[in-house]
């Protein structure tokens, strides 16, 4: 059995440059952005690079230094380029899936690296089998492709085409279209997954997140708009903002989960944004119970050092990550379950014994994990193990490109809050409360999305609402 | 070009466990041992078995998820077992180098486990070679199985041939020696490397630092003393402290950077060793000239929070790690060595911005690295940036099994603190001084080898003194 | 340098099975069936499997021995099967044009495994792009694809709509076409490449050549006929005879190179038509000039055989093939051309000395391997070599799924045979005479397309005719 | 399961190059040659080159294509060179083993390729052993290297410690040992194992087989005498003859199925050696009962083509030998035996058909492949078969370096001839007879051992006499 971490994992992290002085190594910056998204997907990666009109591409399975090597990335040679990191899940495996998707059709090739989750897919599909279509992938991007392809033999550009389809697709997506000649970013009207812009010398640049411009070397510009069609030629950059205007509702897990904490996505820093949740979970605290807080690495560092800024109790480094963990480790079956936590976490008794332990996470999945945790922190000499975890309870599943799926596995849905302190054996357990979650990203004007706390799904979803 | 880190390197990590009752499974345990040694060694790794009395192993290039897969795995079978990690110098790069040692003698199979450097290695090899010896390695280890073998041939234990030749080597040696019916432990007199010992049911486990014992889920027993030997057999343990008793010299940059901050070497816990630096930095400081302490992840956050602790000013996260770099990272020639520090660390201007930044690590190699990150930090906004180092500047080379060599590569041979701090851009450099050394490990009765600063080697080492 | 083969190439071999009884293992058997097709493709191979109505499919680069192992072959289960071997030329390298081609339409998934070229395939794809194609390979399998899905939706059935395409596609095509529940083989109407059938318990078989059938323990029941179309279903097979009927043109080089000599092609065994043309070549040598007849390895030996026959002169072993080259060899720069060809093929001096050698190859390409080949023959001693080649000189490019392309890379339309002699050293050299082809293959009823010798394209090829 | 051969397996192949001029890439030669060598060892192979005093060393798993690539290639540099070929038995798999042996002793370097098997191993291991030897291998190479370094302590030069040591080790064996300044050839006095002297340019080259010579360009000057010992230095080559003029006893084998049909070993073709052996038993058969003589591809070809010449009857192709079987071939449990049989070898029923078969193969293993071939043959319409065996029934192990172990596992242990016959479903059965044997080697003066036939081994072999 090979061991992999049980968290909720983002689908996808999206990367493109337009070179018009043709001075960069297009290939190499895209390759430094996606190092730099690599949390954002982890089970294949791929380049799509225009050479001179013509697009080559390469993609295959696992990390970034799994999948390229030098010979890979000499060969991409070209002025622009996308690029993209993916989380497979289980409907989606085949290597035909990994992303960008390129085609060809009568005006000409196409590249697409996407980030998202349509909700009407299923419809889209029909409607464009009936039509003649035929699909390769389950990937939403070849959706985009076709109906992109089509609405462009009726219409003079390809963003304009972009622009008549957007009425018609639902849910989250953040695309990156590479042309023969163009570069074209497009975020939702609802903006649920950040999308930014920079620039390095004389080149656009878009990401998923800050940190890969920082990656790259390029300055950050600004975030592209939800609903905002960002079109770059050779001749210079052009926004369209016929779509935007609606009311918008990004992920609010991307600020306390997914996206890397050196990042600021929409004017909002996500450090900030967990030290935040930190905070306010400290506020909610009545009594400060705790000698000592603690985070659980890496997620939970930057709240639990913002519930030590507010409660006044020292923040403490009380659990050490095996930095060699995330590889492959072969599991056997003697192996218990908190040997494998151990394995990747190892609490420091110098800092832990006789203490009573404040220790923040992110959020609770199965319970199995904390419970293992909590059982580790009190073996190392902590006198009380109070959990706080930095999001409210997870009750409803995501459709917007998350794999917070099914209820049944959810613990939130079945247990109280008390029923889940007393199963894991913690001392005492609090949640961020769904009222704090304005209070977290309060540096951004952006509304957020919060169905998996709330079932408030921004648009219509079938069978939810 | 492929990036590779430029820190200095502990050259090795050994674990050993011998079950009496068959009821582990030795290799896995190994295994997970060795995932929690691997910081101690990352270019080849090695397990050897005792299967009833015959030695099986394997050994590989790369980490332990490299090297090792479930069917080798599952290969390996018995109830005795010794794993390495291994760092390879450029004189002992062979795959041949690779650890465990094996081979066989009149007595039987012998296999070796080895951390150190022996400073008399040339004069050892030219005797045993006049006497019919042949080598296949570059590799202290075979020395010693070559100077066993002989001794073993006129003594009745391979204990007692271990005992009689410990005072003919000179140096650095933890050895774990495997024998058809044995495991040895071995620390030299004067305990430069870290060992200890373990239980967990009725098995004996040796590890080179007792977070390999927290991952297989043993029980810390108590370290090996420098100089004792320890025999394990099917009818249980027996210590031979003949050698016990020489003024100790455990090396002090164990607990400065090489051992892991959740390790407890000889009483001392890592993780406070290095906050106690930290504070000896604080002490120092006559001015608390800072708005906020940050780390240099990993190895510089238990001694920035032990800064912190002691001045009174925040402790700050201002530096991302990508947890993805240690994997491969292939670099183009357009790459800047900056872009290549920032791809590693990024800098965080929400909390960097407008601040007077004291920046905490725990050593300054060539200088490039920390002038790369001064100038980050300052990019990110930071208003002054003061540089305190958690060890005394580096003078002299180490002969133990580290790769602090040549005087010429060491920046503080050739400059003052003062021209130190102009070359790397900070507004204040501060060193730890050696006369806090004891300060920081001052929760252990061991005496330290501090040579790399001082210049007074523990042992006579030819054309030192 | 890698040392790679200057033949001619066929581009595929195709094999499918339904076993309605689902008793066999369809995925072994197919397997099987591709390891005797290998020769007629080594660039990449794949297999498609329908698991109640689900397609899966794995396809790589290289040997099935490199493409796949037993976990993929466990993996793909199911009782129908189709599989591809391919050799790729410059255009269509990329991985995505690995076959069996699987989609999904309106009416579910398809698969096409394929063996030809299409004359008109380039105005077939415009078309198809102007009513809203995107095309993802530069496979005819997929023009085929999006052929069949339109067709399909105007139709009862998937053969009806294969049927009624096959007036608008011009060239060589062997097909299987697998649905959700059938399995379709079909063949051109002029009948270029070959394709059989076979049955082994319930089971039906379809195959390039009759020795994939015999490797995977099927029983040889007929040939597919020019221009049918045969479905089997779990109900049994019917066969559409509509497009049959027209004048034939199988490909002659499959039996002069590219089909094994064990294969039996409508008819007519393979090995027996190169027995046949070195008889021919044998009754037009007035003078019999030679004291033994040797062959080429492989492909020249059954020729040599028949002229060692007809002549009566001795038949030997003369060069010996290194039976390890075909896979990579590593050539520096100092290996000159001849011994490249010696250490693939080296001659027999104990056979050849002092003789006067009839030599028996099927083909010259450049020339300068025949050159090679003739000096390596005299260097053993041979006093004369006498180059007799089993087919007619090239002097037109082939249309139809070969690599016999532009006429600038034949040596026959730059010089006559005399200076061909010349260039290459013999002391003699013929061809088979174009009036000949009818004599090798006088066991088919079969017309055959000899274009690229007499440059008599069967049907019309853009430029040519 | 993995489909693997049942045949005997030579186990080693040898080649050294010492160019003075320094104007050849030797390793590049080594490979050449060793590509040629391939069929005397498939599990592993190495190269050894001295580059100026400096030995570099390359050896891994499996065939010289997997094994090496053009940066190893590029890596070894040199003017002096050795490499090894290995067929690993089940005793000697470790990768330990590989050969070049290469070790390092008081007088500097040296490097080992060897082919043979000692009888008194056992003898010489624990006297070593009790002089403080240590073993890292169980291959013969490293009793050699310590008995030579041993040796040359006592003496002057490598040749006469080689010289020296050569009365005490008794077996087959063919040693090439590099040292810093010298290349030394060494075959046993006996000559179990061939070895030859070519040139190329101003080298000297050492192969097992002429055949080597060929491919890498050499010319044959002569082959090494038994017992001789040739040392090659810058300045030229010498010959030391001391330990020549025994009685010879050259694995007949060699002529029979080992070595390469176009090499000569001692002066006497292989090719005619396999004729003679044909033409024998076409002698020995009373009536000539067959309408066509086929050979069992590779190895029976050359003696069917003896039986035809001396029989009349005509020589076919009747069994076509797939060329990418030898590969990795995943067999399923469905498949049963002959199935396997018949995708390696397939019988070409238009040659068969009607016939009275007379089929040729080197020797009868354990029988099955024998039955199932016959079976294949049947089932192609051969009328009758008649199995015809070019060497005599195997009635003893060997010792000296192949594979033919147990007698248990010998089915001519066991049967009759005629229950052999019947086993194996033949119309009739006959071997060589031992008789013969002196008639197929009588190009050469060498005497031959024949010990696997007769039980007459040429040396004292424990428990056999």
């Amino acid at each position: 059995m090979i061991y992999s971490d049980v968290k909720y994992h983002e689908e996808c992290g999206v990367f493109g440059i337009f070179d018009p002085s043709k001075k960069l190594n297009v290939t190499s910056a895209t390759y430094s952005g996606l190092y730099a998204l690599q949390h954002r997907g982890q089970q294949s990666c791929g380049i799509a690079v225009n050479n001179n009109g013509v697009i080559y591409t390469h993609n295959d399975e696992g990390l970034l230094s799994e999948a390229f090597n030098e010979m890979i990335l000499n060969y991409l040679k070209g002025n622009v380029a996308i690029g993209h990191v993916r989380y497979a899940s289980a409907d989606n495996k085949g290597r035909e899936n990994n992303l960008p998707y390129v085609s060809k059709y009568t005006k000409g090739q196409i590249a697409i690296s996407y980030n998202g989750s349509l909700v009407n897919s299923q419809g889209l599909r029909e409607t464009l089998e009936r039509d003649g279509a035929m699909f390769h992938t389950t990937s939403d991007a070849e959706i985009f492709a076709y109906m992109i392809a089509r609405e462009r033999l009726k219409t003079t550009s390809t963003e304009q085409a972009i622009l008549n389809i957007m009425g018609r697709v639902s849910g989250a997506y953040t695309l990156l279209v590479m042309t023969p000649n163009k570069l074209i970013a497009v975020r939702d009207p609802k903006g649920f997954r950040p999308l930014c812009l920079g620039s390095k010398g004389d080149a656009a640049v878009f990401a998923s997140e800050s940190c890969a411009l920082d990656a790259m070397g390029a300055h950050f510009v600004r975030d592209v708009q939800p609903g905002e069609v960002v079109v770059v030629t050779k001749d210079g950059m052009e926004s369209h903002l016929d779509k935007c205007g609606e009311e918008t509702s990004m992920c609010i897990f991307e600020h306390i989960y997914f996206a890397r904490p050196d990042s600021v996505l929409d004017g909002q820093s996500v450090h900030l944004a967990r030290q935040n949740a930190g905070r306010c979970l400290a506020r909610n605290d009545k009594e400060k119970v705790g000698d000592i807080v603690i985070g659980v690495p890496d997620s939970g560092l930057d709240a639990a050092l913002g519930y030590a800024y507010e409660s006044g109790i020292p923040y403490g480094i009380g659990l050490n990550k095996n930095r060699y963990v995330g590889r492959t480790f072969i599991q056997t079956q003697q192996d218990e379950r908190e040997g494998l936590v151990r394995l990747k976490l190892n609490p420091l008794s110098s800092v832990l014994k006789g203490k009573r332990v404040i220790m923040v996470d992110d959020s609770i999945v199965r319970g199995t994990t904390s419970a293992n945790l909590i059982s580790l922190v009190r073996s190392a000499g902590a006198k009380e193990v109070h959990l706080r975890i930095s999001s409210p309870p997870f009750l409803n599943p995501c459709y917007f490109g998350t794999d917070i799926d099914s209820r049944d596995k959810l613990i939130a849905c079945r247990l109280s809050i008390e029923e889940i302190r007393k199963e894991i054996g913690a001392d005492s357990l609090a949640y961020l409360r769904v009222e704090d979650l304005p209070e977290i990203v309060k540096d951004t004007d952006m509304k957020f999305c919060d169905a998996c706390f709330t079932g408030k799904y921004p648009v219509h979803v079938p069978g939810e609402n």
